[in-house]
Order: C-alpha cells, then sequence, then structure tokens
C-alpha cells in the first residue's frame, strides 16, 4: 500500500472537490480532500490521529456496524456495503492506519476525523470494488460510508469505545502494580518499624501494613475505574447532528448499537435521551478525575518511597529501591530514585490534563461540545501514560525493594511513640511525662517507666509485644510478677 | 450559656496545664487549653468551625457513640458516660457551637479540631455532673472523652458523616433546579427552533428539546453524587493513630460504628483497611471530582441560558430570563442575566477549590494527610455554595424563562440549515449546492429546491413537517403529487 | 448610626423604587432598592464585600474623586458635591461600612457593589443636606454620585486600588518572614551539613547556605509581586460602560485620576485603550500567578522545614522547630510541625483560588468581563491569608528554629557523599568504586580512599576542610607530606 | 553517520560499563551505558528529548563553553578542548540530534539528559581524535566533557536557554497575530455597532474600537512574555551539585557564562545565590504563568470571534470568518469556526500544561527539584503549540475576516442601548422609562423621546452621531431649534 511521505517533490495527483473549490491530491492516497483542508488548517501538535490505535479501530467497527445497519434498512445495496465492510475490517486489523494524518489538536469537533475516516474508508472499498480512489460517484464518503450519521455521533462515540479498551488496559497495569505492592507485603509483614504521622515518630507498625497500604489504595482504584468505565458505555449513535437523530433511519439506533456490540465485545448501550448526549460531556469529565484520583495516590505512593529510600546514611534508610542508573554525572556512586520521579511526573501530566479536560468541558456550547478533539487527547495520555508509569513502577522499582530491618528494628527501640502503648495502664499525663522526659534527656521510654515505678520491666515487655503493638487489643492483664 | 467574645477586658480565668506549660483560660468558656493554642497559632480565615453546623454535630455523634461502647466495653463508668453523652446531645440540638472556635484552616491534621470538642464536651460533662470547668481529674478531656480514639479516626470521621449530610442537601436543591428545568421543557415542547452546533445553524429542534437537557444532566449528576457519597460512608473508627488500633479494645470498632449508624441513620461501615483508610483521602478528591463535574455542567447550562437570551435586540433573543434587578448604574433599562452569572462564578470557585483539594490530597505522608482540615473546608464550601447556587437558578430565573415563539420560527423558516433534511431526498452534493446559493443570494432553501425542480412544494412540506424533523423519521414516500 | 440587623421584627420602611416597581426598604439603612434586590438574588456565601476594607475605602474614594472632578467640569453643584465628599470621607475613616451588605460573590458585574456605593453614599449626603435617605429627587445615587461613571469602569478601578493596598500588605508580612530566615541563616552559617538532591545525600554545605534560600527565594518573590502591583495603576476610570467613555466629559478621564492618585497616594494611570481595558483582566491574572509562585515557594519551604525536622527519633532530626501545642489526643508527648502545615494549606487554597481566577478571565465575553466579582474575592483571599500565614511562620517558626548540630556533624563525616570533592583528585571512575565499597561495607570514604593509596591522611584532611567543600575552590596542591 | 534504529536484529555492539555492570551498546551509536538505562527506564511518552531542538542546540552550547572555560583554566588540554568544541558545533549546526534518545518524561533530574549529551559528545570527539567510540580512557563522558559541572547546573541552564528561544519565536507568532488584528481594526474603524455588556446590547461603538482591543491585549502579552523571559536568562553554571560549587574552578562560573554570552547572544548572567538558583523552579512557575495568561486572553479573543460571526442566519452574524473546509460530514454547506476552536483547544492545553508546572514546582525538595523534565516539556509544548495557534489564527482566519456592515448599522438604529446617550439630556430615570417603554412596545428609542417631547428630532440627531457615541464628547449644546 501507499505510504503518506508528504514530501515536497512532485507527486501525481487526482483532483477532489468540496463546497470551498477544487483541490489536487495525491494520488496514493486514502485520504481526501477533506483530510487536505484539515492538514493545512490544524499545524498544531505535528501528533496524527493514528497515535491512538484504539481510536482509529473503534471509528472503524462504527462505519462498519452502520453500513451493515444501513443495508439492513434498504438503505446501501449489499455491493456497497460489502466493500465498505471489508474496507472497515482491513483496518480494525490493522492496516491503513497511516492514512489517518489529520492532527490530534483540531477544531471542528472531529468533523476532520470523522471525514479522514470515511474517505479511507471509501477510498479502499472503491480499490475493492475495482474503481479508483477519488471516484465518488460510484461510492462517496458521506452519501455511503457516512449514511445515518453525523461527526457528533461517530466521534463521540469512537472516542467512548477507545477510552474504554484504554481503561481496561490500564487497569491490567494497575493489577501488576497492586500484586507487587502485595507481596512485597507479605514479605516484610514482620518487620516492625515506627509510623509516621505529620513527618513525625508516632506508633510501630510493620512494613508489611505500611506497603499493603499501596495495593488497597489501588485495588480501590481499579473499582472506580472501572465505575467510571461503565458510564462510557453509553452511546449517541443515532443522534446525527445535535441528537434529534434527523436523516437517520427510527429503527438505526437501536439496530447499529446492537451490532457495534457485538462486533466489540463491549456493553454498549444507547443513551437515554440523545439530545442530552450529544452535547454532555461529562462522562469523561467524570473519568478524568477519576484518573485525577489514580494519579494523586500513584504521586503520594511515590513520594512515601522516595521518602523511606532516602539515605544512605543523612535519611530514613528503612527501604532500599533498586538501583536502576548512576544518579548524577558529578557524584560518584549516587543512586537515585528515579523510577518514583518519573511516576511523579507521569502524575503531574495527568492532573494537568485534567484541568485541560474541565475547561474544554466546560466550554461546550448549546447542542455541542466543539471541543471534544482535546479532551480525547488529554485522556488518552493520561491514560497510557498512567499504564507505563504503573508497569515501570511495579517492574523496575517495586519488586526489587529490599529492607534494612535492623534501622527499622533499632527506631522502634529507640522510639519515645512507644509510649502511646502505655496511655491505658500509666494515663496520658503521666505517658507525657515521660515522653518529654524522654525527649531531653535521650533516655529510653523503659527505662523511665520503670525508673519511675510505673511499671515493671516484665509488664513492659508484655504490653511492647509486636503483635500487641500493631494490632487491636485487649488491655494487657498485669498481674504482680 | 457564656459566651466567646475575646474582648479585651480583664476576664477571670482559670489555670490549665499542656506539655508546653500552665496558661489561663478565660473562666466561662467550655474550651481549654488545647484550642487557646490553636486560637493562637492559626489566626488565618477568620472562620470558626462553627461554621459548619453539620461537622460539630458529628464530631458530638461520635463522640456519643464512642462514650457509649467504652462504656459497654468496661472502660468508662457510667456516671462519667452519662455526663459524655448528655453533653454530646446538646451539642447534636443545637447548643454550645459557638464554643467551637478554632479556624478551619488550621495546622495539625484536625487535633485541634478533635481536642476543642474534647474540651468542651468535657467541660460540659464536668457541669452536668455538679463539677467545675477545667476539673479534668474528675473528668478528663483526653482520658475519658476521648478514650480509643485518636483525631486521625475521628477527625475525617465526623468530616465524612458532615459531608455526607452536605451532598443530600445538595442533591435536595439540584431535585428544585431539575424540575424547574423539565417543567420548562414541557412547556415548550411545541416551539420549534434552530438547534446550533459550534455556534452555527444547525438543524431544528424543540425548545422544550433544549431545555429537556440541563434536566437530564442534572439527574445523571444527582446518580453521580449518590455514588460518591456511598464511598464517604467507610469510616476508619477504631484505628486510632495510624491504623493500628493501638490503645483500643478490639471490640471497639465494630461496636463504635453500630452505634453511630443508629444515630445518624446513615448507612456507614468500617473501612476493610484500617491503615489504609487513615492514610487515604481517595474519597475525598473523588467527591470534589464529582462536584467539580457538577459545577461544570451547571456553568455550561448557565452559559447557554446567557446566549439564548441575549438582546434585546443585538442578540439571539430567543428566550427571556426574569428581570431581577436594574442592569446598570449607566445605562438605563437594561437587564442583565444576573442570576446565571453567579452561578457561573459558584461553578468557577467550585472548580479551584477541587484544585485545592488535589492538592493538599497529593501532599499527605506516609500514614496520614496532614492537610484534611483544608480538604474539608473546600468541600464544605463547594457543596454549600453549589445547593445555594441550584436554589436561586431555580427560584429566581427558570421558573420565570418565556419564549419569544415567533423569533424562533422565522429562524426555522429562514434557516439555511434544514437543507440537512433534503440529504437523503436529494443527496449531499445537490445539498451542498444549495445551500451555498442560499447563503450568498439571501435566497430561502425551499425556493432554490423548488426552483431547481428538485422537490416539489408539497413533497418539501411534507418533509418539513416538525415532527419530521425532530425526531428520527423513515424517509418520506415522495408520491408525485 | 443605625444598625444592619435584618431580623423578621416588623421595621419601619421607606418606598423605594427601580424598573421593577416599588419595594420597601428599612428606613434604617443606608442602602436602598438596589441593594435590597441584589440580597435577595445574591444568597450564596453569606459574607458581605464589607469583609474586605479596603476595597469599601476605594470605593468611597473613587466616588469623591469623581464627585470633585464632575464639580469642576461644571456637573455638579457645590452642595450636592459637599455632601457626597462628606459622606465619603467619613468611608473613608471607616464608618459606614456595615451597610456594604451585598455578598462577595455575586452576579452582574459588580453593579450590586457599586449601587451599593452609590445608595449608601447618597443617603449620607442626603443626611447631610438635613434631607432625608430615600429623597432621591434632593440627591440621587445615579444622577447624582454616579455622575460620568459605569459600574464597569468604577468596580474595576476600586478593586484594582484595594488590590494594590493588599499587597504591600503582603510585602511587609513576605519581609518579617524574609528577615527570620536570613537572621537564622546567619545563626548558623558555621554549621556544616550534607545538602541532598532527590532526598538521597548529596554533598556537604552550611545549614546557613541551606535556610538563605529561603529568603532569597522570598526577596525574589517580593520583587515579582511589586511588577506585578504596577499593572495594577493603571484604571479605566472614564471609559463608563465599554470603554468608548459615553456620557463622561472629555476632560473627565484625565481629571479624576489626578484627584485620585493625590487621594490614595498610589501611582495611579489612565489605561491607554479603555475600551481594551474595560474588558481585560490580564492583570488580574498576572497578578494571581505571581500570589500562586509565592504559594508554590512557600509551600516547598514548609515542606523542607518539615522533613528537616522530622523525627524525633526516627527521622532526619537536623534542626527543631518551636513546640507549639500538643500535636495528639492520643500520642503523648507528640510536636507537629503545625505552623508549616498550616502555611501549606494557605497555600494550596492560593493556588485553588488562581484557578477560579483563570477560569472567571477566560470566559469573559465581547466588552466585560462579568465575573470580576469571584476574581476580587479569590485575590482577596489569597492575598489575606498568604500575608497572615507569612507573620505566623515568622513568629511561631522560624525565628524559634534551632538545631542539633551533632546529628548534622556526624552525617557529614559518615557520608559517601564527601567522595565527590575527591572527583578531581582521584577521577570519577576511581570515586564510584571507593562510593560503592563504602556503601556495601559500610565503611567510611576516607578509610577507603587511604587504605587504596589514593590519597594521604593529611591530602583528605585538606580536602575536606569545610571552607573548601561549601563553595568554589582551587584544586588543593597535594604536596608529598 | 549511524541510525538509531532501535530493530530486534542483532546488531554488532561494544561493552560499556557503568556502577550497575557492563552492557553492550550498539556500535553505531554515540550515546553510551547511561542513555542505554535510562531508555530502559523511563518508556513512558515515546518522545525523545530531540523533539526540543533548541534544547539539543542549547546543551551543545553549554558543553563548549564549558570546554573552552575549562581549557583556559588548565584543567583540559587543547587537543581534547579542540575535539569536544567541534562535536559541539557539529551539533549546534543540526548533526547528531536523532543520538539525543531519551524520554522528555524521565526520572533522575535531567541526569540522563546529561550524561545523553557527555555521551554523544564523547564519542563524537572520539571520532574527531582517531579513536573509537567508547574508548573512554582516552575521552571520557564525565571526566572531560562534564568537568567543572553537574546536572544540577547543565540541565535547568539548557532549559533556560532553550525556553528563552521559544519565546522569542512566540513573540514573533503573537506580533503577526497582533498585526492582522490592528490591521482589521483600522479597515472597519468606520462601521457602527452595538457594544455589548453580559451578553446584553450596551451601547454603540465601532468595529474598529472591538477589534482593536484583541491588538492591543496581545501587545500587552508581549510585553509581559519579555519580562518573565528576562528572569530565565539568570544561570547557575558553576552551582554543581547543589550551589556550593563543589568541584567547580572558582573562576569557573564567570568565564562560562561570558562564553555562552557570545555564543548565544542572550544576555545571560550568573544568578546572585547558586544554591537558591540551583533549588528555585519559580522563573519557570512565572513564565507557564504568563503563558496562562496569554492562552486565557487568546480563548476569550476566540470565543468573541466564534461569537461575533455566529450564524448564518440564526446568530450574532456581525462578521464572517473566512470558510476553511466543509463543516460537517451531514450537514451541506455548514462551514464552522474551525480555526478558532483549535486555538481555544490549544489554550485550554496550555492552562493544564501550567497546572503541571505548578505541581512540580511545588514538589521540589530540599536542594533540587527532581521534577524539571516534566516542567520543561509542559512549557516547550505551550510555547510550541501557543506560536503555531496564533500563526493559524492570524493567517487562516482574522485577516479574511469580512463584515456584515448591514447587519451592525440596523442594530445601532434598532437599539434600546442607544437611551443611554440620553441620560444627561433627559436623566436615569426618564430614559429608563423609555427604555422600558421601547423594550414592551416593540417601539423605536428615538420616536418614544420625540413623542414624549423629550427632545427635538433635530437634537436627537445630534446627540446620536457616529463620533458622539464612540468617544467621550462634552455635552452637546441644544439650542431651541
Amino acid at each position: 500500500m501507499s505510504t503518506t511521505d508528504h514530501s515536497l517533490h512532485p507527486r501525481a495527483t487526482r483532483t477532489e472537490h468540496d463546497l470551498l473549490g477544487d483541490r489536487e491530491v495525491p494520488v496514493d492516497v486514502y485520504w481526501g480532500v477533506h483530510t487536505l483542508r484539515a492538514i493545512e488548517n490544524f499545524p498544531i501538535s505535528g501528533t496524527p490521529i493514528s497515535s491512538c490505535t484504539a481510536l482509529i479501530v473503534a471509528l472503524a467497527q462504527i462505519k462498519q456496524a452502520a453500513a451493515q445497519t444501513n443495508h439492513d434498512l434498504g438503505l446501501l445495496d449489499v455491493r456497497r456495503c460489502d466493500a465498505i465492510v471489508q474496507a472497515c475490517q482491513e483496518i480494525i486489523a490493522g492496516e491503513l492506519h497511516e492514512q489517518f494524518v489529520v492532527d490530534v489538536i483540531q477544531g471542528g469537533a472531529g468533523t476532520s476525523t470523522n471525514m479522514n475516516a470515511n474517505e479511507v474508508i471509501a477510498n479502499r472499498a472503491l480499490e475493492i470494488l475495482g474503481a479508483v480512489r477519488g471516484d465518488y460517484a460510484t461510492l462517496h464518503p458521506n452519501e455511503h460510508v457516512n449514511i445515518g450519521q453525523s461527526t457528533n455521533d461517530v466521534y463521540p462515540s469512537a472516542l467512548k469505545i477507545a477510552t474504554w479498551q484504554g481503561i481496561q488496559g490500564l487497569i491490567v497495569a494497575m493489577e501488576e502494580l497492586r500484586e507487587a505492592f502485595a507481596g512485597k507485603a507479605s514479605e516484610f509483614d514482620d518487620v516492625l518499624k515506627m509510623g509516621r504521622t505529620q513527618l513525625q515518630d508516632a506508633v510501630p507498625m510493620t512494613l508489611g501494613q505500611e506497603l499493603r497500604t499501596y495495593a488497597v489504595m489501588i485495588g480501590e482504584d481499579q473499582a472506580r475505574l472501572r465505575e467510571a468505565s461503565s458510564l462510557i458505555c453509553e452511546l449517541n449513535l443515532g443522534a446525527t447532528a445535535i441528537g434529534t437523530g434527523i436523516t437517520a433511519h427510527p429503527a438505526y439506533a437501536a439496530q447499529v448499537i446492537t451490532r457495534l456490540r457485538d462486533l466489540t465485545g463491549i456493553p454498549l448501550e444507547t443513551a437515554p435521551d440523545l439530545v442530552e448526549a450529544t452535547q454532555d460531556c461529562g462522562a469523561f469529565v467524570q473519568l478524568s478525575g477519576v484518573l485525577k484520583r489514580v494519579a494523586v495516590k500513584l504521586s503520594k505512593t511515590c513520594n512515601d518511597l522516595r521518602l523511606l529510600s532516602s539515605g544512605p546514611r543523612a535519611g530514613l534508610g528503612e527501604i532500599n529501591l533498586p538501583a536502576r542508573q548512576a544518579g548524577s554525572s558529578i557524584m560518584p556512586g549516587k543512586v537515585n530514585p528515579v523510577i518514583p520521579e518519573v511516576v511523579n511526573q507521569v502524575a503531574f501530566e495527568v492532573i494537568g490534563n485534567d484541568m485541560t479536560v474541565t475547561f474544554a468541558a466546560e466550554a461546550g456550547q448549546l447542542q455541542l461540545n466543539a471541543f471534544e478533539p482535546i479532551i480525547a487527547h488529554s485522556i488518552h495520555k493520561s491514560i497510557t501514560h498512567l499504564g507505563r508509569a504503573c508497569q515501570v513502577l511495579a517492574r523496575h522499582c517495586v519488586r526489587g525493594i529490599t529492607a534494612n530491618r535492623e534501622v527499622m528494628r533499632a527506631s522502634v527501640e529507640n522510639s519515645i511513640g512507644i509510649v502511646t502503648a502505655l496511655n491505658p495502664y500509666i494515663g496520658y499525663a503521666n505517658a507525657t511525662s515521660v515522653a518529654q522526659e524522654a525527649f531531653l534527656t535521650g533516655g529510653s521510654v523503659a527505662a523511665i517507666v520503670v525508673e519511675r515505678g510505673l511499671l515493671t520491666p516484665a509488664q513492659l515487655a508484655e504490653i511492647l509485644r509486636p503483635e500487641v503493638l500493631t494490632r487491636p487489643h485487649p488491655m494487657v492483664s498485669l498481674n504482680k510478677d
């Protein structure tokens, strides 16, 4: 097949026509005059829509389902229908993606993306029919490929299908990370350490408890993502221009969604109010908000990992992250937490993307939101980068974490915070006074308590057993010893 | 009861003590030395925590449930328990709220709020017991009121209960607005007008369809809020300092949640992993994201109302919003869309609040998020202001909307966009050519179509019937006339 | 003077009229029917505009300057002018502020604020003239107080003056903080410690260098604030409704700014293009962006303070922040960094406020931005809270910082990072190898270097002198010893 | 030269070594083991740092200046210096950019970018010296190319130089847009129309005044960008790891900046406090804030253009934007404002990028901000996309704007808003009454005024002359006629 080389060398062309007049289109491309206009109008990011494979596939799935539905309804003859369907299936199989060339940042509410699809499918179908590209009298991008459709229902529907697919991939990547944390948590369930609140020593816990937290958080985020992805299963196919279904056959909406559900394996449904569904970006705002939540918690997790592994000598030094690369061009032997750092940055990007989505959603007017392309691009980046970040974090960092058990053991023994465990036995006021003395003198809590005659060494030993310290426990019976 | 007047006049005081030393506290206040420290430390916003009534009530409910549970577990004698419970019930009934004086923006992860509550309850309970305020040997804010508790489980639990109550109120306000839009939609279901996409004339619809959209949107947002509010029913009571439950009786967590569920009537549950639940702000991030979604759509709705009512003569002028006040100090007779404008601004505030929540959530470290006070304050403002905005919009604007039927009727008759309806009959290419001629000559689509012999007047009339234009329709049978 | 008690008891009223009809206004208030409408229309935040004293004063200053200018231009007789001026001067002196009752969140682009001012000034002037409140035939809020003015020039001008005043106060508060850091930096200029990059031990520095950084940052932020505040000295007085100056005397703009400059002592200027100046919120966006910058750096500073003071035993423990309050309701003796924590939260609020400002600024349409009230409110909160946060941080935290000199000294001696200083003498490859051995064996860099014969102890001692380590230095001459 | 094809085919390799061990590097690439680690560690965005040409050039300029300075200081022999300088010059000339392969989103605070540069320069220099790639004993990436440097001073310095260059380009693009608006403003200076506030008809102005506003706004934004770009001329070269200049020659900082100033032609300076400059991202936050300001105003401008050109028949229809492409796949003849729409979306992206920058800046800790790579990437996108958006808007939209003079003329004649101009003659109360009658009856203001005997037709004609309406004007003398 042809290439999309936009070089300066003279190329053979064919003439195409739109409402602005005639234009020469390279003879070997599958896109047409509408795509050409868009290339000229939107030289913004340099990133073509083909960068999101799932979107191209979803467009082809919709076009295929539409053609078959229109054929069933008597609106498209079998010959043209078959050619369109075959063209769509080739695209679904991964071919011709390089023909989807319009910029991801585009005006026109996605019209250029839809027309790019219509044109590529029409021209490929023309080839299949034995006709030449551009012979739109035989098969027309609008009058045949686009029957019963509008950008305003096809484009958001394709975005939702592509996003749904992306979310499934993200959930898989998160599962890998969740399991990595859960595994480490089990490995370190016997490692006692000081918990910290507000960066101040608090009370003992295990390293297993600490790391399991991250696994639990990720599990909850997966559940939230599943909920949000169910919201984007509602499509407005059949809405056409503004939701009134103008030009669409009355049976079209119900039939096309059935076909598309079969084709994609996604539990798609027709939105209950198509006028509302056509203008509303709420599902994208919700989803982006959940992605922001994932990012916030992933960032917090990485902040913690960087903090716990700080050092090696003038930091907390409780855990070690696997060394991944030399950390400095000037400081020999320095190793940095580069994997959590890159994940933090992805999180910051996702939070920024959510702001872009928010602005774009708010800017919609009347019966349509013209700014869905930037919403789509932002969410696509968020999903993709978060997925890669989770994988990298699992594979290059979490799985290789090791514990400095001695450091943590010493910090518990040495801690003032264990005085909290004595509260029920000696009272808050006594405990406060012991803590203050320990702080000021550098002494140990245990020694001071015994010295003051508040508890015996044996009683203390009983109260401070790890299994007593790290979970709720009835008061220890302090018999005379 | 006493007042909280912080005047400069010499007041009688009592001496209280904390780990920093002795301090004089006005004799007539119910709060104590910990609250005094907080007043001095956090002179930021000037807004006391009592500004959120639901939070004060929730704190008292938790303290009551805790006292009763601790009594059941043999940790608190009946006399003290009864006094604490009575004090809590007074607060739940609306008394003593002016004693909750610490600033809504405070350091310490909510400790000052919790201690403010402990002190007020202890001192009121002392009175009930016939003792004097400050006689903590008899009944102590920490050693009795706070048994089995920590700020780190009490404070977020109280926030969640208060937020849950707030959300219910917001949903009620939204319902009022939803019904207002739905009512207007029914009123205008027969008013044909031009729909618009990208601010350009598109295809016909009814004003009823247009306004119903807003009702549908609000209904969906209500559903999302209900989902998000179910997430904040998970409490970490029993977690104490970091989730390990240190100092809490093993049976405490399960019993206190049952009591609290009964007391509040909210379907509260204990979080499955208390360490995770103690540090995680994900439920607040999620909820704030949904509030942002509500704001985005409310803002879009108000943008539309302002646009549709623009004029009176050089605007779209399709609808009239009720006049609420003179619109200008200089332009006589000018009336502005002041109600949608104030709602837009609330939406912008809510979006900003969500950013604050996002930052605060991301900044949590290790076993606790120290920044929950600003999260709580931000969400409280968002919920309260959104609720009032919905009410104001329903009562002072939507219910009084009137339609300029003549303007809308003429715009449809005069439109070029109706050519879309002819697509299936004359083809996209012919239709484009007709549209262009109409645009350039100022002529009517119908006249040009007839003139070109594409359709007969009778056929046109059939195709352009309102009920055909505004919903999906089978192709009209164009018999020879 | 009268009170603003809005109680339900029947009050004596006077009848006022506006384009919507007659309304009863309490006889004892200075505001009138326009303010009454606004009270009813905007029950949003409950915070009246009088919460920003500087705004009320600025409004009065503008009204005074306008009255005097209009008198000079022959448009206002001396008797009315004098009465208006006296009323304004009373307000400038702090009286009648409780009469400014409209909500800070209001629709109408500030019209209600301007009308509230016009009405209060008119009614007070009427009293001064010996007439009764409401006798607008004698002196009218619009026809006399508002001559040559519009909300659209008065309101943004008042906001800019009030904001300018606020910025000066903030700069003073920042200066207090800057000096506190600079003082501590000098105090600790001799304390050697490990610097850290990416939370990993890097190379030595002094605690003085570390703390001076914050003083320098604040100094730069002060400079940026001064620049941004110079941008808000450009007013659009004389623009009236949309910048064309309709109804204003041609000499008005130039004369009123001169009077106002004298009255305020601020270097105010008339914007070069009044149409642009009337619709553009760029100066507020810029200023809010600088406030966000201040917040970001203040937050980073507080993050560092919390990190450096983490412990007391399981943290970095390099510095101690002064204890300000008990840190926990459950953990005896725990002291938390509550002051930096509250400053962090103010920073998060300011960042959220900036987002609100951004949204509101973007939403302006055509000749006016209707959303200036929320811009004003957001910036006012940011400035006020940042100022208080700086003061609290200086007074309750920074000035009381103490250093754990022994901890820091030991960390340098014990560090691997000092190997960087040996780079020029033994090469990056050797240095890396030494660092790795030290890390793996727990040994000291110095011992390994000597053991390997790379340097003599005397050479090492020379290279590792503090004054060599903490500033650029020529290579030490390593003569044979 | 070699390619960077990372295919799966077996390639000849060379062995390189770092602190993690030996690795095989393709023999034909210029980068080495440190770059290889980064490729493996950061598979996030797929976008290599070479996507920002200016950054690669700036890195080479710094490395060249450093080599020459180190030679001058006797730290680098002439043979190695010359080879390094030649390699840098080749890169500055545009060669070898494809060798800069690390991802734009990377952990490690830019170390991988700096090492990628060190390795490419070293290996090219080795070729120049007649040695083979990887022969680091002859010329070493760290020990020779990186002398006196650290990632922590080189990387932010290179970012600032690259950003400065980007800003200049953006200012040029904005100038093209400014001139386009200024030209249109002059063209339409005689076209009277209604100005609008709050989307309601206000008072007359000219279309020239309206469009000139955008030119003035852009001019102010250019000034702000120039200010912000002056802040990024302060570099921390010589700071090395944390600002203390460890390993750098005392004369290095001063000499390298002089050389770099000459090499780049940019007025670069050494920051006054290098410790502060090394950790502070304030200049980037400030710059990003100004870019956000540009975006906000550009978005507002595009909103206005879309609004003014709404229609063609059911909108404001005052101006026409040039048709750029067919606007719909279903609505024949529809033309949409696709160019403003794409610019709006760029603005939303820039606002999101600013949020990312804010988060990343706040997250810096102690002596370094590890998140500069995402700051750099975000600002680079903002600058580049804004520049392209300005060009596209100027060329494909603004220059082709035409005016519907008849529509605007009629709207003024027909307007109620002109009653404002009569205020000074008939009073606010009379004017309000006239406006109300006109609104209710549909009548003309002029007719009602004459009918009521408030003014004569001749007086009215005098007051309503365009030149009187659209700028400040003394009261017209209303002699008896």
